[in-house]
Protein backbone atom coordinates (compact mmCIF):
# COMPACT_ATOMS: atom_id res chain seq x y z
CA UNK A 1 0.00 0.00 0.00
CA UNK A 2 1.34 3.01 -1.28
CA UNK A 3 1.36 6.00 1.47
CA UNK A 4 0.12 9.63 1.38
CA UNK A 5 3.97 11.22 0.75
CA UNK A 6 4.55 8.26 -1.91
CA UNK A 7 1.64 9.68 -3.91
CA UNK A 8 1.42 13.53 -3.30
CA UNK A 9 5.37 14.13 -3.95
CA UNK A 10 6.97 17.55 -2.91
CA UNK A 11 3.16 18.95 -2.18
CA UNK A 12 2.79 16.24 0.26
CA UNK A 13 5.03 17.70 3.11
CA UNK A 14 3.28 20.90 3.58
CA UNK A 15 -0.22 19.21 3.63
CA UNK A 16 1.07 16.74 6.16
CA UNK A 17 2.31 19.65 8.16
CA UNK A 18 -1.09 21.46 8.35
CA UNK A 19 -3.00 18.12 9.19
CA UNK A 20 -0.11 18.10 11.78
CA UNK A 21 -0.89 21.52 12.92
CA UNK A 22 -4.47 20.68 12.91
CA UNK A 23 -4.26 17.68 14.92
CA UNK A 24 -2.29 20.01 18.13
CA UNK A 25 -5.03 22.36 17.60
CA UNK A 26 -7.62 19.57 18.21
CA UNK A 27 -6.05 18.11 21.05
CA UNK A 28 -5.92 21.50 22.82
CA UNK A 29 -9.53 22.18 22.01
CA UNK A 30 -10.53 18.55 23.52
CA UNK A 31 -8.49 19.11 26.39
CA UNK A 32 -10.94 21.68 27.74
CA UNK A 33 -13.82 19.40 27.38
CA UNK A 34 -14.48 16.57 29.89
CA UNK A 35 -16.41 13.92 28.32
CA UNK A 36 -17.08 13.28 24.92
CA UNK A 37 -19.60 10.84 23.81
CA UNK A 38 -20.62 9.41 20.63
CA UNK A 39 -24.04 8.54 19.49
CA UNK A 40 -24.22 5.96 17.04
CA UNK A 41 -26.55 2.71 15.99
CA UNK A 42 -24.73 1.85 12.52
CA UNK A 43 -28.53 1.74 10.84
CA UNK A 44 -30.07 5.44 9.92
CA UNK A 45 -33.64 6.27 11.04
CA UNK A 46 -33.77 4.89 14.43
CA UNK A 47 -33.22 8.64 16.15
CA UNK A 48 -29.56 8.93 16.85
CA UNK A 49 -29.91 12.63 16.07
CA UNK A 50 -33.33 13.23 18.25
CA UNK A 51 -31.59 11.08 21.10
CA UNK A 52 -28.47 13.42 20.69
CA UNK A 53 -30.54 16.87 20.66
CA UNK A 54 -32.45 15.93 23.74
CA UNK A 55 -29.56 14.20 25.92
CA UNK A 56 -28.01 17.64 25.25
CA UNK A 57 -31.22 19.92 26.45
CA UNK A 58 -31.73 17.46 29.69
CA UNK A 59 -27.93 17.99 30.38
CA UNK A 60 -27.97 21.82 30.21
CA UNK A 61 -30.89 21.79 32.11
CA UNK A 62 -29.29 20.15 34.68
CA UNK A 63 -26.70 22.62 34.76
CA UNK A 64 -23.88 20.64 32.59
CA UNK A 65 -22.41 22.43 29.90
CA UNK A 66 -22.97 21.24 26.93
CA UNK A 67 -22.11 21.21 22.99
CA UNK A 68 -23.31 19.16 19.90
CA UNK A 69 -21.39 17.90 16.96
CA UNK A 70 -23.34 16.78 13.89
CA UNK A 71 -20.69 14.56 12.22
CA UNK A 72 -23.42 13.06 9.70
CA UNK A 73 -21.85 15.08 6.92
CA UNK A 74 -24.60 13.44 4.20
CA UNK A 75 -27.48 14.24 5.99
CA UNK A 76 -27.36 16.55 8.59
CA UNK A 77 -30.27 17.37 10.87
CA UNK A 78 -29.16 18.40 14.20
CA UNK A 79 -29.02 21.67 13.42
CA UNK A 80 -32.72 21.88 13.13
CA UNK A 81 -33.50 19.60 15.83
CA UNK A 82 -31.91 22.25 18.12
CA UNK A 83 -33.17 25.01 16.12
CA UNK A 84 -30.01 26.29 15.08
CA UNK A 85 -30.50 26.05 11.65
CA UNK A 86 -29.75 29.44 9.33
CA UNK A 87 -27.18 31.55 11.59
CA UNK A 88 -24.29 32.58 10.24
CA UNK A 89 -20.89 31.22 11.82
CA UNK A 90 -18.60 34.23 13.05
CA UNK A 91 -15.16 33.63 13.20
CA UNK A 92 -12.65 35.39 16.17
CA UNK A 93 -9.28 35.22 17.16
CA UNK A 94 -10.48 31.94 19.41
CA UNK A 95 -11.45 30.43 16.39
CA UNK A 96 -15.03 29.45 14.72
CA UNK A 97 -18.08 30.25 16.95
CA UNK A 98 -20.48 27.73 16.93
CA UNK A 99 -24.00 27.73 15.92
CA UNK A 100 -26.17 28.55 19.44
CA UNK A 101 -29.10 26.11 19.78
CA UNK A 102 -32.00 25.82 22.31
CA UNK A 103 -30.49 27.06 25.81
CA UNK A 104 -27.81 28.58 23.88
CA UNK A 105 -26.30 25.31 23.13
CA UNK A 106 -23.02 25.18 20.86
CA UNK A 107 -24.24 23.30 17.40
CA UNK A 108 -21.71 22.36 14.67
CA UNK A 109 -22.96 20.81 11.21
CA UNK A 110 -22.53 20.50 8.15
CA UNK A 111 -25.99 21.82 7.49
CA UNK A 112 -24.53 25.08 8.52
CA UNK A 113 -22.25 25.74 5.35
CA UNK A 114 -24.37 24.26 2.79
CA UNK A 115 -25.87 27.14 0.62
CA UNK A 116 -29.67 25.49 0.05
CA UNK A 117 -31.79 23.14 1.68
CA UNK A 118 -30.96 21.28 -1.86
CA UNK A 119 -27.56 21.29 -1.99
CA UNK A 120 -26.01 18.03 -1.36
CA UNK A 121 -22.64 16.79 -0.17
CA UNK A 122 -20.44 14.87 -2.96
CA UNK A 123 -17.40 13.84 -4.01
CA UNK A 124 -17.17 12.04 -7.19
CA UNK A 125 -14.10 9.93 -8.39
CA UNK A 126 -12.53 12.35 -11.39
CA UNK A 127 -13.10 9.13 -13.73
CA UNK A 128 -15.34 5.96 -13.88
CA UNK A 129 -11.79 4.21 -13.86
CA UNK A 130 -10.04 6.12 -10.68
CA UNK A 131 -10.07 3.56 -8.14
CA UNK A 132 -10.33 5.31 -5.31
CA UNK A 133 -12.71 8.18 -4.36
CA UNK A 134 -11.45 11.23 -1.85
CA UNK A 135 -15.00 10.63 -0.05
CA UNK A 136 -13.24 9.05 2.93
CA UNK A 137 -10.27 11.88 3.55
CA UNK A 138 -13.43 14.54 2.87
CA UNK A 139 -15.59 13.71 5.79
CA UNK A 140 -12.63 13.21 8.14
CA UNK A 141 -11.25 16.33 6.83
CA UNK A 142 -14.52 18.40 7.59
CA UNK A 143 -15.11 16.57 10.94
CA UNK A 144 -11.12 17.30 11.95
CA UNK A 145 -11.93 20.80 11.34
CA UNK A 146 -15.72 20.77 13.24
CA UNK A 147 -12.95 19.86 16.43
CA UNK A 148 -10.17 21.76 15.60
CA UNK A 149 -11.35 25.21 14.30
CA UNK A 150 -14.47 25.25 16.32
CA UNK A 151 -14.31 27.29 19.52
CA UNK A 152 -16.15 25.37 21.92
CA UNK A 153 -14.75 26.42 24.71
CA UNK A 154 -14.88 23.96 28.47
CA UNK A 155 -17.49 22.05 28.77
CA UNK A 156 -18.97 19.34 31.06
CA UNK A 157 -20.20 17.02 27.81
CA UNK A 158 -19.38 17.30 23.75
CA UNK A 159 -22.31 14.93 21.64
CA UNK A 160 -20.98 13.76 18.60
CA UNK A 161 -24.03 12.72 16.92
CA UNK A 162 -22.04 9.51 14.08
CA UNK A 163 -23.54 9.37 10.47
CA UNK A 164 -25.42 5.49 9.72
CA UNK A 165 -22.90 3.10 8.50
CA UNK A 166 -19.81 1.15 10.13
CA UNK A 167 -17.17 1.58 7.77
CA UNK A 168 -16.48 5.02 8.83
CA UNK A 169 -16.37 5.27 11.94
CA UNK A 170 -12.56 3.77 12.61
CA UNK A 171 -11.45 6.85 11.03
CA UNK A 172 -13.70 9.55 12.95
CA UNK A 173 -13.00 7.96 16.16
CA UNK A 174 -9.49 7.98 15.79
CA UNK A 175 -9.85 11.83 15.87
CA UNK A 176 -10.95 11.41 19.47
CA UNK A 177 -8.72 9.46 21.24
CA UNK A 178 -10.12 10.29 24.32
CA UNK A 179 -13.77 9.34 23.52
CA UNK A 180 -15.36 8.76 26.72
CA UNK A 181 -18.14 6.08 25.86
CA UNK A 182 -20.48 5.25 23.33
CA UNK A 183 -24.31 5.40 23.67
CA UNK A 184 -25.80 2.95 21.06
CA UNK A 185 -29.05 2.90 19.74
CA UNK A 186 -31.51 0.49 18.00
CA UNK A 187 -35.49 0.26 16.92
CA UNK A 188 -37.01 -3.40 18.20
CA UNK A 189 -37.37 -4.34 15.02
CA UNK A 190 -35.19 -8.03 14.11
CA UNK A 191 -33.94 -5.96 11.09
CA UNK A 192 -32.49 -3.05 12.79
CA UNK A 193 -31.18 -5.22 15.59
CA UNK A 194 -29.12 -6.94 12.73
CA UNK A 195 -27.36 -3.71 11.97
CA UNK A 196 -26.50 -2.30 15.36
CA UNK A 197 -24.93 -5.90 15.92
CA UNK A 198 -22.62 -4.84 13.62
CA UNK A 199 -22.19 -1.26 15.31
CA UNK A 200 -21.08 -3.55 18.47
CA UNK A 201 -18.90 -4.71 17.50
CA UNK A 202 -17.05 -2.25 15.83
CA UNK A 203 -17.54 -0.29 18.96
CA UNK A 204 -16.35 -2.81 21.24
CA UNK A 205 -13.65 -4.67 19.09
CA UNK A 206 -12.40 -2.24 16.17
CA UNK A 207 -12.84 1.01 18.19
CA UNK A 208 -12.24 -0.04 21.61
CA UNK A 209 -14.33 2.75 23.43
CA UNK A 210 -16.13 2.11 26.17
CA UNK A 211 -19.75 1.56 25.39
CA UNK A 212 -22.04 3.60 27.66
CA UNK A 213 -25.08 1.15 27.11
CA UNK A 214 -27.63 0.84 24.27
CA UNK A 215 -31.20 2.52 23.97
CA UNK A 216 -34.29 0.94 22.72
CA UNK A 217 -35.84 3.61 20.40
CA UNK A 218 -39.59 3.52 19.46
CA UNK A 219 -40.56 1.08 21.39
CA UNK A 220 -44.07 1.48 21.13
CA UNK A 221 -46.73 4.31 20.43
CA UNK A 222 -48.93 5.84 22.61
CA UNK A 223 -52.41 6.09 20.22
CA UNK A 224 -53.32 9.88 21.06
CA UNK A 225 -57.43 8.83 20.86
CA UNK A 226 -57.44 5.93 23.01
CA UNK A 227 -54.29 6.16 24.96
CA UNK A 228 -53.42 2.61 24.46
CA UNK A 229 -49.60 2.07 23.91
CA UNK A 230 -49.73 0.08 20.68
CA UNK A 231 -46.59 -1.61 19.00
CA UNK A 232 -44.61 0.12 16.35
CA UNK A 233 -42.40 -2.58 15.66
CA UNK A 234 -42.42 -6.00 16.84
CA UNK A 235 -40.65 -5.95 20.21
CA UNK A 236 -37.93 -8.49 20.12
CA UNK A 237 -35.86 -8.98 23.65
CA UNK A 238 -33.79 -6.08 23.06
CA UNK A 239 -32.98 -6.72 26.32
CA UNK A 240 -31.93 -9.78 26.90
CA UNK A 241 -29.70 -9.68 23.61
CA UNK A 242 -27.78 -6.73 24.13
CA UNK A 243 -27.15 -7.81 28.01
CA UNK A 244 -25.76 -11.26 26.73
CA UNK A 245 -23.47 -9.36 24.38
CA UNK A 246 -22.25 -7.42 27.76
CA UNK A 247 -24.06 -4.36 26.97
CA UNK A 248 -25.60 -2.72 29.48
CA UNK A 249 -29.29 -1.81 28.30
CA UNK A 250 -30.47 2.09 29.40
CA UNK A 251 -33.91 1.48 28.47
CA UNK A 252 -36.61 2.11 26.28
CA UNK A 253 -37.98 5.26 24.70
CA UNK A 254 -41.92 5.03 23.58
CA UNK A 255 -42.37 6.94 20.34
CA UNK A 256 -44.15 10.33 20.81
CA UNK A 257 -45.29 12.16 17.46
CA UNK A 258 -44.74 15.25 19.72
CA UNK A 259 -40.89 14.60 19.49
CA UNK A 260 -40.72 15.07 15.87
CA UNK A 261 -43.42 17.92 15.91
CA UNK A 262 -40.75 19.65 18.25
CA UNK A 263 -37.50 18.93 16.13
CA UNK A 264 -39.56 20.60 13.03
CA UNK A 265 -40.92 23.21 14.52
CA UNK A 266 -37.95 23.92 16.90
CA UNK A 267 -39.18 23.49 20.05
CA UNK A 268 -37.61 21.31 22.69
CA UNK A 269 -39.76 18.42 23.30
CA UNK A 270 -38.40 18.04 27.28
CA UNK A 271 -39.32 21.44 27.88
CA UNK A 272 -43.00 21.92 26.32
CA UNK A 273 -43.49 17.86 27.93
CA UNK A 274 -41.61 17.35 30.83
CA UNK A 275 -43.61 14.31 32.16
CA UNK A 276 -44.39 12.30 29.24
CA UNK A 277 -43.88 8.61 29.29
CA UNK A 278 -41.10 9.77 26.61
CA UNK A 279 -39.76 12.48 28.72
CA UNK A 280 -39.53 10.37 31.98
CA UNK A 281 -37.80 7.89 29.89
CA UNK A 282 -35.19 10.20 28.44
CA UNK A 283 -34.24 11.27 32.01
CA UNK A 284 -33.93 7.43 33.38
CA UNK A 285 -31.47 7.36 30.51
CA UNK A 286 -29.37 10.20 31.24
CA UNK A 287 -29.54 9.76 34.80
CA UNK A 288 -27.56 6.53 33.62
CA UNK A 289 -25.49 8.34 30.87
CA UNK A 290 -24.21 10.65 34.16
CA UNK A 291 -23.55 7.56 36.36
CA UNK A 292 -21.45 6.12 34.18
CA UNK A 293 -19.14 9.10 33.41
CA UNK A 294 -19.74 9.48 37.71
CA UNK A 295 -20.92 13.07 37.53
CA UNK A 296 -23.85 14.05 39.51
CA UNK B 1 -5.04 14.96 -9.07
CA UNK B 2 -3.17 12.24 -9.59
CA UNK B 3 -4.46 9.26 -11.93
CA UNK B 4 -5.02 5.49 -10.37
CA UNK B 5 -2.00 4.53 -13.09
CA UNK B 6 0.20 7.06 -11.87
CA UNK B 7 -0.10 5.83 -8.32
CA UNK B 8 0.38 2.29 -8.77
CA UNK B 9 2.42 2.01 -11.69
CA UNK B 10 3.02 -1.26 -13.74
CA UNK B 11 1.30 -3.41 -11.55
CA UNK B 12 -1.67 -0.95 -12.59
CA UNK B 13 -2.24 -2.17 -16.03
CA UNK B 14 -3.20 -5.31 -14.88
CA UNK B 15 -5.81 -4.21 -12.52
CA UNK B 16 -7.66 -1.96 -15.08
CA UNK B 17 -7.80 -4.46 -17.72
CA UNK B 18 -9.62 -6.61 -14.63
CA UNK B 19 -11.89 -3.84 -14.12
CA UNK B 20 -12.47 -3.28 -18.35
CA UNK B 21 -13.80 -6.92 -18.42
CA UNK B 22 -15.68 -6.95 -15.51
CA UNK B 23 -17.17 -3.75 -16.47
CA UNK B 24 -18.22 -5.62 -19.90
CA UNK B 25 -19.38 -8.17 -18.41
CA UNK B 26 -21.49 -5.89 -16.29
CA UNK B 27 -22.99 -4.85 -19.37
CA UNK B 28 -23.41 -8.20 -20.82
CA UNK B 29 -25.43 -9.19 -17.57
CA UNK B 30 -27.46 -5.96 -17.76
CA UNK B 31 -28.40 -5.93 -21.40
CA UNK B 32 -30.69 -9.16 -20.22
CA UNK B 33 -32.52 -6.79 -17.91
CA UNK B 34 -35.22 -4.60 -19.37
CA UNK B 35 -35.68 -1.81 -16.52
CA UNK B 36 -33.26 -0.96 -13.13
CA UNK B 37 -35.18 0.95 -10.93
CA UNK B 38 -32.91 1.86 -8.51
CA UNK B 39 -34.61 3.11 -4.75
CA UNK B 40 -33.32 6.00 -2.95
CA UNK B 41 -33.88 8.47 -0.47
CA UNK B 42 -30.93 10.12 1.07
CA UNK B 43 -31.50 9.54 4.35
CA UNK B 44 -31.40 6.24 6.82
CA UNK B 45 -34.62 4.19 8.23
CA UNK B 46 -36.89 5.70 5.79
CA UNK B 47 -38.46 2.30 4.45
CA UNK B 48 -36.18 2.00 1.09
CA UNK B 49 -35.72 -1.51 1.83
CA UNK B 50 -38.86 -2.47 3.14
CA UNK B 51 -40.53 -0.86 -0.12
CA UNK B 52 -38.24 -2.47 -2.14
CA UNK B 53 -38.95 -6.38 -0.67
CA UNK B 54 -42.64 -5.12 -1.23
CA UNK B 55 -42.51 -3.81 -4.49
CA UNK B 56 -40.75 -6.76 -5.69
CA UNK B 57 -43.07 -9.10 -4.31
CA UNK B 58 -45.74 -7.47 -5.64
CA UNK B 59 -43.74 -7.18 -9.33
CA UNK B 60 -43.62 -11.45 -9.34
CA UNK B 61 -46.98 -11.69 -8.09
CA UNK B 62 -48.31 -9.51 -11.11
CA UNK B 63 -46.66 -12.13 -13.31
CA UNK B 64 -43.08 -10.05 -14.22
CA UNK B 65 -39.77 -11.41 -13.35
CA UNK B 66 -37.92 -9.17 -10.93
CA UNK B 67 -34.56 -9.28 -9.31
CA UNK B 68 -33.31 -7.39 -5.89
CA UNK B 69 -30.13 -5.89 -5.35
CA UNK B 70 -28.99 -4.68 -1.48
CA UNK B 71 -26.58 -1.59 -2.90
CA UNK B 72 -26.06 -0.51 1.04
CA UNK B 73 -22.79 -2.66 1.81
CA UNK B 74 -22.91 -1.77 5.51
CA UNK B 75 -26.36 -1.89 6.39
CA UNK B 76 -27.57 -5.00 5.02
CA UNK B 77 -31.05 -5.73 5.61
CA UNK B 78 -33.19 -6.93 2.33
CA UNK B 79 -31.66 -10.71 2.57
CA UNK B 80 -33.72 -10.79 5.52
CA UNK B 81 -36.46 -9.20 4.50
CA UNK B 82 -37.05 -11.29 1.19
CA UNK B 83 -36.33 -14.36 2.92
CA UNK B 84 -32.94 -15.22 1.61
CA UNK B 85 -31.22 -15.03 4.74
CA UNK B 86 -28.64 -17.88 5.56
CA UNK B 87 -28.43 -19.14 1.94
CA UNK B 88 -24.73 -20.56 0.89
CA UNK B 89 -24.08 -18.92 -2.56
CA UNK B 90 -23.29 -20.91 -5.76
CA UNK B 91 -20.95 -20.53 -8.72
CA UNK B 92 -22.03 -22.46 -12.37
CA UNK B 93 -20.22 -21.78 -15.41
CA UNK B 94 -22.81 -18.81 -15.88
CA UNK B 95 -21.55 -17.20 -12.85
CA UNK B 96 -22.69 -16.51 -9.25
CA UNK B 97 -26.14 -18.16 -8.52
CA UNK B 98 -28.21 -15.56 -6.38
CA UNK B 99 -30.02 -16.42 -3.15
CA UNK B 100 -33.57 -17.16 -3.70
CA UNK B 101 -36.38 -14.99 -1.75
CA UNK B 102 -39.44 -15.54 -1.41
CA UNK B 103 -41.40 -17.04 -4.66
CA UNK B 104 -38.10 -17.61 -5.91
CA UNK B 105 -36.99 -14.21 -6.42
CA UNK B 106 -33.28 -13.67 -6.81
CA UNK B 107 -31.38 -11.75 -3.72
CA UNK B 108 -27.90 -10.52 -3.81
CA UNK B 109 -26.68 -8.57 -0.52
CA UNK B 110 -23.58 -7.93 1.81
CA UNK B 111 -25.31 -10.25 4.38
CA UNK B 112 -24.82 -12.98 2.34
CA UNK B 113 -20.97 -13.05 2.33
CA UNK B 114 -20.76 -12.04 5.92
CA UNK B 115 -19.86 -14.70 8.20
CA UNK B 116 -21.97 -13.61 11.32
CA UNK B 117 -24.59 -11.11 12.09
CA UNK B 118 -22.12 -9.37 14.42
CA UNK B 119 -19.20 -8.81 11.11
CA UNK B 120 -19.16 -5.20 10.24
CA UNK B 121 -17.85 -3.89 6.97
CA UNK B 122 -14.67 -2.13 7.79
CA UNK B 123 -12.52 -0.31 5.28
CA UNK B 124 -9.71 1.33 7.60
CA UNK B 125 -6.90 3.91 6.25
CA UNK B 126 -3.57 2.02 7.56
CA UNK B 127 -2.79 4.74 8.76
CA UNK B 128 -3.87 7.59 10.89
CA UNK B 129 -1.94 10.08 8.15
CA UNK B 130 -2.89 8.38 5.29
CA UNK B 131 -5.17 10.68 3.51
CA UNK B 132 -7.39 8.68 1.67
CA UNK B 133 -9.44 5.64 2.17
CA UNK B 134 -10.20 2.67 0.04
CA UNK B 135 -13.27 2.96 1.14
CA UNK B 136 -15.80 4.30 -1.96
CA UNK B 137 -13.61 2.44 -4.25
CA UNK B 138 -14.70 -0.76 -2.01
CA UNK B 139 -17.96 -0.26 -2.17
CA UNK B 140 -18.54 0.54 -5.99
CA UNK B 141 -16.05 -2.74 -6.22
CA UNK B 142 -18.60 -4.55 -4.29
CA UNK B 143 -21.30 -3.70 -6.13
CA UNK B 144 -19.58 -3.73 -9.08
CA UNK B 145 -18.89 -7.86 -8.53
CA UNK B 146 -22.80 -7.97 -7.56
CA UNK B 147 -23.83 -6.84 -10.62
CA UNK B 148 -21.37 -8.62 -13.31
CA UNK B 149 -20.58 -11.82 -11.69
CA UNK B 150 -24.27 -12.93 -10.60
CA UNK B 151 -25.88 -15.04 -12.69
CA UNK B 152 -29.26 -12.45 -12.86
CA UNK B 153 -30.53 -14.18 -16.25
CA UNK B 154 -33.67 -11.96 -18.20
CA UNK B 155 -34.97 -10.15 -16.13
CA UNK B 156 -37.84 -7.75 -16.22
CA UNK B 157 -36.78 -5.63 -13.59
CA UNK B 158 -33.94 -5.48 -11.23
CA UNK B 159 -34.26 -3.10 -7.83
CA UNK B 160 -31.50 -1.88 -6.36
CA UNK B 161 -31.88 -0.80 -3.25
CA UNK B 162 -28.93 2.54 -2.06
CA UNK B 163 -27.47 3.38 0.74
CA UNK B 164 -28.23 5.98 3.17
CA UNK B 165 -26.37 9.21 1.94
CA UNK B 166 -25.87 11.01 -0.99
CA UNK B 167 -21.95 11.10 -1.37
CA UNK B 168 -21.44 7.69 -2.90
CA UNK B 169 -24.68 7.54 -5.28
CA UNK B 170 -22.90 9.15 -8.62
CA UNK B 171 -20.28 5.95 -8.50
CA UNK B 172 -22.71 3.53 -7.62
CA UNK B 173 -24.85 4.97 -10.13
CA UNK B 174 -22.23 5.29 -12.78
CA UNK B 175 -22.23 1.36 -12.93
CA UNK B 176 -25.58 1.33 -14.00
CA UNK B 177 -25.98 3.92 -16.99
CA UNK B 178 -29.01 2.38 -18.48
CA UNK B 179 -30.66 3.01 -14.82
CA UNK B 180 -34.28 3.29 -15.95
CA UNK B 181 -35.45 5.47 -13.13
CA UNK B 182 -35.35 6.44 -9.44
CA UNK B 183 -38.32 6.19 -6.87
CA UNK B 184 -37.67 8.28 -3.82
CA UNK B 185 -38.41 7.40 -0.28
CA UNK B 186 -39.52 10.14 2.62
CA UNK B 187 -40.85 10.31 5.72
CA UNK B 188 -43.23 13.27 6.16
CA UNK B 189 -40.99 14.55 8.49
CA UNK B 190 -39.28 18.00 7.71
CA UNK B 191 -36.12 16.98 9.36
CA UNK B 192 -36.41 13.97 6.60
CA UNK B 193 -37.96 15.90 4.01
CA UNK B 194 -34.43 18.77 4.39
CA UNK B 195 -31.93 15.64 3.68
CA UNK B 196 -34.41 14.13 0.95
CA UNK B 197 -34.40 17.34 -0.82
CA UNK B 198 -30.56 16.58 -1.03
CA UNK B 199 -31.26 13.28 -2.91
CA UNK B 200 -33.82 14.69 -5.53
CA UNK B 201 -31.02 17.23 -6.51
CA UNK B 202 -28.89 14.44 -6.36
CA UNK B 203 -31.20 12.03 -8.68
CA UNK B 204 -32.14 15.32 -10.97
CA UNK B 205 -28.98 17.07 -11.77
CA UNK B 206 -26.07 14.87 -10.99
CA UNK B 207 -26.93 11.55 -11.92
CA UNK B 208 -29.37 12.85 -14.13
CA UNK B 209 -31.56 10.02 -14.68
CA UNK B 210 -35.77 9.78 -14.62
CA UNK B 211 -36.97 10.27 -11.11
CA UNK B 212 -39.95 8.16 -11.48
CA UNK B 213 -41.58 9.98 -8.16
CA UNK B 214 -41.55 10.04 -5.01
CA UNK B 215 -43.58 7.90 -1.96
CA UNK B 216 -44.35 9.15 1.85
CA UNK B 217 -43.56 6.31 3.74
CA UNK B 218 -45.03 6.00 7.42
CA UNK B 219 -47.82 8.19 6.74
CA UNK B 220 -50.06 7.85 9.84
CA UNK B 221 -50.21 4.89 11.70
CA UNK B 222 -53.05 2.89 12.76
CA UNK B 223 -54.03 2.25 15.92
CA UNK B 224 -54.54 -1.94 16.49
CA UNK B 225 -56.85 -1.21 19.33
CA UNK B 226 -59.19 1.68 18.15
CA UNK B 227 -58.50 1.55 14.63
CA UNK B 228 -58.20 5.14 14.43
CA UNK B 229 -55.07 6.83 11.60
CA UNK B 230 -53.75 8.68 14.46
CA UNK B 231 -50.18 10.66 13.30
CA UNK B 232 -46.96 9.39 13.49
CA UNK B 233 -44.35 12.12 12.19
CA UNK B 234 -45.99 15.45 11.88
CA UNK B 235 -47.69 15.90 8.22
CA UNK B 236 -46.24 18.41 6.28
CA UNK B 237 -47.93 18.67 3.04
CA UNK B 238 -44.83 16.71 1.04
CA UNK B 239 -47.38 16.48 -1.82
CA UNK B 240 -46.79 20.05 -2.42
CA UNK B 241 -43.62 20.87 -2.01
CA UNK B 242 -42.60 17.49 -4.16
CA UNK B 243 -44.47 18.61 -6.94
CA UNK B 244 -43.01 21.92 -6.71
CA UNK B 245 -39.70 20.79 -7.43
CA UNK B 246 -41.45 19.19 -10.76
CA UNK B 247 -41.23 15.21 -9.18
CA UNK B 248 -44.26 12.99 -9.10
CA UNK B 249 -46.33 11.83 -5.86
CA UNK B 250 -46.90 8.12 -6.16
CA UNK B 251 -49.24 7.81 -3.35
CA UNK B 252 -48.73 7.52 1.06
CA UNK B 253 -48.07 4.37 2.33
CA UNK B 254 -49.50 4.29 6.28
CA UNK B 255 -47.42 2.42 8.85
CA UNK B 256 -48.36 -1.04 9.12
CA UNK B 257 -46.46 -2.50 11.91
CA UNK B 258 -47.29 -5.99 10.60
CA UNK B 259 -44.88 -5.09 8.09
CA UNK B 260 -42.08 -5.13 10.11
CA UNK B 261 -43.08 -8.58 11.63
CA UNK B 262 -43.19 -9.57 8.35
CA UNK B 263 -40.10 -8.65 7.62
CA UNK B 264 -38.61 -10.10 10.88
CA UNK B 265 -40.54 -13.46 10.70
CA UNK B 266 -39.53 -13.96 6.58
CA UNK B 267 -43.50 -13.67 5.17
CA UNK B 268 -44.51 -11.32 2.66
CA UNK B 269 -46.40 -9.02 3.91
CA UNK B 270 -48.58 -8.44 0.64
CA UNK B 271 -49.10 -12.54 0.49
CA UNK B 272 -50.44 -12.22 4.16
CA UNK B 273 -52.67 -9.16 4.06
CA UNK B 274 -52.99 -8.08 0.34
CA UNK B 275 -56.22 -5.72 1.56
CA UNK B 276 -54.88 -4.18 4.05
CA UNK B 277 -54.55 -0.31 3.73
CA UNK B 278 -51.00 -0.93 3.49
CA UNK B 279 -51.16 -3.48 0.84
CA UNK B 280 -53.98 -1.06 -1.31
CA UNK B 281 -51.08 1.98 -1.33
CA UNK B 282 -48.27 -0.22 -2.48
CA UNK B 283 -50.38 -1.31 -5.17
CA UNK B 284 -51.51 1.71 -6.64
CA UNK B 285 -47.43 2.91 -6.33
CA UNK B 286 -46.59 -0.76 -8.02
CA UNK B 287 -49.42 0.37 -10.80
CA UNK B 288 -47.86 3.92 -10.87
CA UNK B 289 -44.31 2.37 -11.67
CA UNK B 290 -45.65 0.09 -14.39
CA UNK B 291 -46.93 3.11 -15.78
CA UNK B 292 -43.76 4.50 -15.95
CA UNK B 293 -42.10 1.82 -17.53
CA UNK B 294 -44.88 1.32 -20.03
CA UNK B 295 -45.34 -2.28 -18.94
CA UNK B 296 -49.06 -3.99 -18.78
Amino acid sequence: MKKYRDIVGDGGSHILDQVGQQMDRLKARMDKIRHKVAIMSGKGGVGKSSITANLAILLSLQGHSVGVLDADINGPSLAKMMGARGQKLKTTEEGVQPALGFLNIPVMSMDLFLPTDETPVIWDAPTQQDSFTWRGSMEVTALREFLSDTDWGNLDFLLLDLPPGTDRLPNIVKLLPDLGGTLIVTIPSEVSQLVVKKSISVAKNILKTPVIGLVENMAGYVCSHCGTLGELFPSGNVKEWVQSLGIPFLGKIPFDSRISASADSGTPFLLEYPDSLTGQAFREIGKKVKEFFKVS
